[in-house]
């Protein structure tokens, strides 16, 4: 079988680092056709900059990574320094990236990639704020139904982690998520109640830091540097890795599990903003317009990790 | 030690009529002042009716039951009688009451108990929606604040269950909830979350089939009727014993435990309005102004229900 | 024809002060079965002090002033020194009343003379925020609905004067509000709009200052000292009459003009919130609930006003 | 003087047609670098037609007409063909356009002109809902702030037309107009208060029936069908002429007169959403960002509109 064409919108971030290279690692099954890079985490300066030296890590200096989107579509930016530190990759000691992002801009790459490749062959996969996939779904929506799906990290069931109610990534641009939710290309959404269940304990960190590669020493910065904010905030065994759940699922669909729902984004209220209302019981008469995973295999998840970073 | 004294607000319903024979059943641990009754799980007309019914069943036509409000503060009234039955009470099979409902607004007796009685004395237990509490509340918020504190049930940290932001009580009347969560008295909350582990399983049921008393029958045939709706609905082993978890918790608190939060209520969002927004993991600023309660011994509740049930 | 049997729900405020004294000088026209009381313009302890004031200064000690709420439904209380002055009747140097408040609250002095009078024979004229009406409403519906009309003071159709989109009674309790223009009884609604064309010129003020009795020196004192916000804040030739405006319509209604239409009270917008949507030009297919008046004759009306203050 | 640069964006529509044929008629004093269309009074596919037969009428098929976003940034479209036939310019009878649209998206056909063009040398003229110029906005914000100013038609300080609170344009794309708002660059705004006191009277139709060249007729037949729905509508004198009020004010600043203010957008309201919320009476403390208009010489206008239209 070809390998799946896929574009990863990120925010790097150590948990997209962590995905991105999971996605470079795995030529034979997932051909990453661009990095496309958003403001998030970091502002966008950080993200794409840690986007190319990632490639680079990788040796993979023949993917394009664009510059996208610089704010939200309507709020002000927020970023998360206090998890992932004043980089975006604290942790990583990456060199300065030699390659130059490529030209066009994020938007642009996304919609010429879907405009030439053939219809449904492309699935998209935004670890960061949706701000640069709902930007492309209003400026061309003919060329964005093109897409096969959007496999994304973001969103909760229960709680939220930025407030109460929302999770980071939607939270930041929830506008963008209504965009993406109503489009109606098929959604599978990895929301905290999975990622949370998918932490960086002492043991597994452990077997990461024996992965003595340039990736390995890298990942295993990162997460070490990553696992102290959860540790102190929550009171967990170690980080949870969001962002990677969306490429372990491309490449092992069976480390996890969910529920076809009706999914809602708050983008009015002063206490829910940012929310994803997920119908998990079917309430309301709404169609389901995305798979809820819910469930992980976390073992498994960290034996495809290791395997990835390995092969780097 | 003399009995806490405390006025149940409730809208019976099969889950109100356990906590409401509960405490009757307890008379050495709880004096129930009044009774007063709210539209909620079926129109006034009924749940008042319906609490006669039950202060007759347990042999304490002593005890008042006013009429309070038919409508929420705000929004249209909505009812559950498929969950309930069209009674409120089904599966009971109470006789007509005899008694007559006490004179004076449930607003007006709530009052009129926390005036009388010394400072601090007075427990409100609502298990309905809120609209008689917080009528009261914005009436003669100085004599409200009398009352020593709220045990109530209503909301859910995670998902709701009428809409998948909201839990019925709250959903009902939401801006009430606002009012009476903003108010300043102690408040401890009994959600969806902790409701949902004391359910009614066949071994439990067949339990209470044996307290041969018209008590006993009377739970019996309600918790039998209650039970359908939520096996079909949510794929559990039982309905979940909602209101009885806040007389519980007074009798024995030791059977349930949670966590001092701040909880808002959404009173505007068209996807989540009425939800407890619950800030379990501290996120903002804002001090506590409940204790919510996340897990119960749901063992010790059926005991502790079972013994109730036997003295009446 | 036997007077008409009024109730005014109000929080003086010099106009409503104004608005008082009319009524009380009208008795062939108009019967003030009470006056009620709110926090609004100043705070409750003031408005029913004020309110005992002024019947005591038109002699009229026989009407029953009731005290009402203290806070709006669900916001907290704003109130406007910097238009009344900080005893909200500055200007009008009354002295300390004599008589005391009647008996019961005012929510209960409204819901008292529905019951005992015969239905739809009572008129309802809230001049402030609709706190101790809306409340009756949710208290005890069918009672209320014995009421023959509604003739408030509040809103506007073009600009608020609180926030851009707000009038402040409405501003103040926009729940209250909401309750008030849903629940079905005739509304006649005196705004911005046409209350702005009733201004305190220096003409008319000089005429008021002719009338030299007890009333028409608190007048003039009254309105001498309320026409220094407005000249400053909007550049008028003097201050807006707004809450006379009811009571000038009852007793002539000739005086304004306007309009059958939809109204419904934002309740959750950051920027809209208290604001009347006003359908004037009926784009919407909801039936009228109220009518919006926006015209008036100011000359008509300085001539009744001053007829009403010679006879006090 | 040289002409001032200018972009228009816009969606053709009666009313954005005569705007278009002002500013090709004044090439001294405008120089028209790209009409870019959007979807609003009607769908995309008719507004971009619309915009090329518009610049063929005028003999001026060098300038480009670029096609646009197709749907607003959240909601779904609305479109007004109730206003203006069911092809957008009915009355017009323009033939089908021969030359075709420009290559490239019309939002970066403004980033382009934007970027290539001196800083501060570019005036964008929205007359239709504001997707495009927002969507620009987000994609390159560094780009954007190098346009010298906004003058755009849309909204209202006092009653909307669509709904009770709000303008088509600004209704069709709130969130459109939140982002344009509040970016920052110089806005002069054209709502409905000034626009409906520019409106088609019998006299001032029959004056340009007079001017016998294909776009003087177009003109007539455009605004005599324009003219039927306001009449109905508002029992007004004749249609308001909205979009053109936009370039009569580029060409002679003196016909309009206005005041700076803050205007916000409500994106979140059942009953105000789309409203501009215009701070007339500076009650808050933002600073301006926008010079409102509300009044125009109407007379004034129609003769400099004749003038135009004589010398296509």
């Amino acid at each position: 079988m070809a390998a799946r064409k896929i574009v990863i919108d990120c925010d790097p971030g150590q948990d997209d680092a962590i995905a991105i290279l999971m996605a470079l690692a795995s030529p034979d099954r997932l051909e990453v056709a661009a990095i496309t890079t958003v403001a998030g985490n970091v502002p966008l300066a950080l993200t794409e900059k840690n986007a190319r030296a990632l490639v680079e890590l990788a040796g993979r200096d023949d993917v394009p990574v664009h510059i996208g989107c610089s704010r939200p579509m309507l709020r002000p930016l927020e970023t998360a320094e206090y998890v992932h530190g004043e980089t975006g990759l604290n942790g990583a000691n990456l060199a300065e990236p030699r390659i130059a992002p490529a030209p066009g801009h994020a938007v642009d790459a996304i919609l010429g990639i879907l405009a030439r490749e053939p219809e449904g062959s492309v699935t998209l996969v935004p670890t960061g704020p949706l701000t640069n996939v709902a930007l492309a779904m209003v400026k061309a929506p003919e060329v964005m139904a093109r897409a096969a799906q959007i496999v994304l990290m973001g969103g909760a069931v229960d709680l939220g982690n930025v407030t109460p109610a929302a999770e980071f990534n939607i939270y930041v641009d929830p506008h963008a998520a209504h965009v993406v939710f109503g489009f109606g290309l098929p959604i599978t959404m990895f929301g905290l109640d999975v990622t949370h269940k998918v932490t960086v304990t002492d043991a597994r960190l452990e077997a990461i830091r024996a992965i003595d590669t340039p990736a390995g020493r890298a990942a295993y910065g990162m997460l070490e540097f990553y696992n102290r904010y959860d540790r102190q905030r929550y009171d967990t065994e170690g980080g949870p890795l969001h962002d990677p759940c969306t490429i372990a699922w491309l490449l092992e669909p069976a480390l996890f599990e969910g529920r076809d729902c009706f999914v809602e984004i708050d983008t009015t209220s002063p206490t829910c903003i940012g929310r994803t209302v997920v119908d998990w019981w079917r309430r309301s008469d709404h169609p389901p317009n995305a798979t809820v995973m819910r469930e992980a295999d976390a073992d498994g998840f960290f034996r495809l990790l290791n395997d990835c970073l390995k092969r780097l």
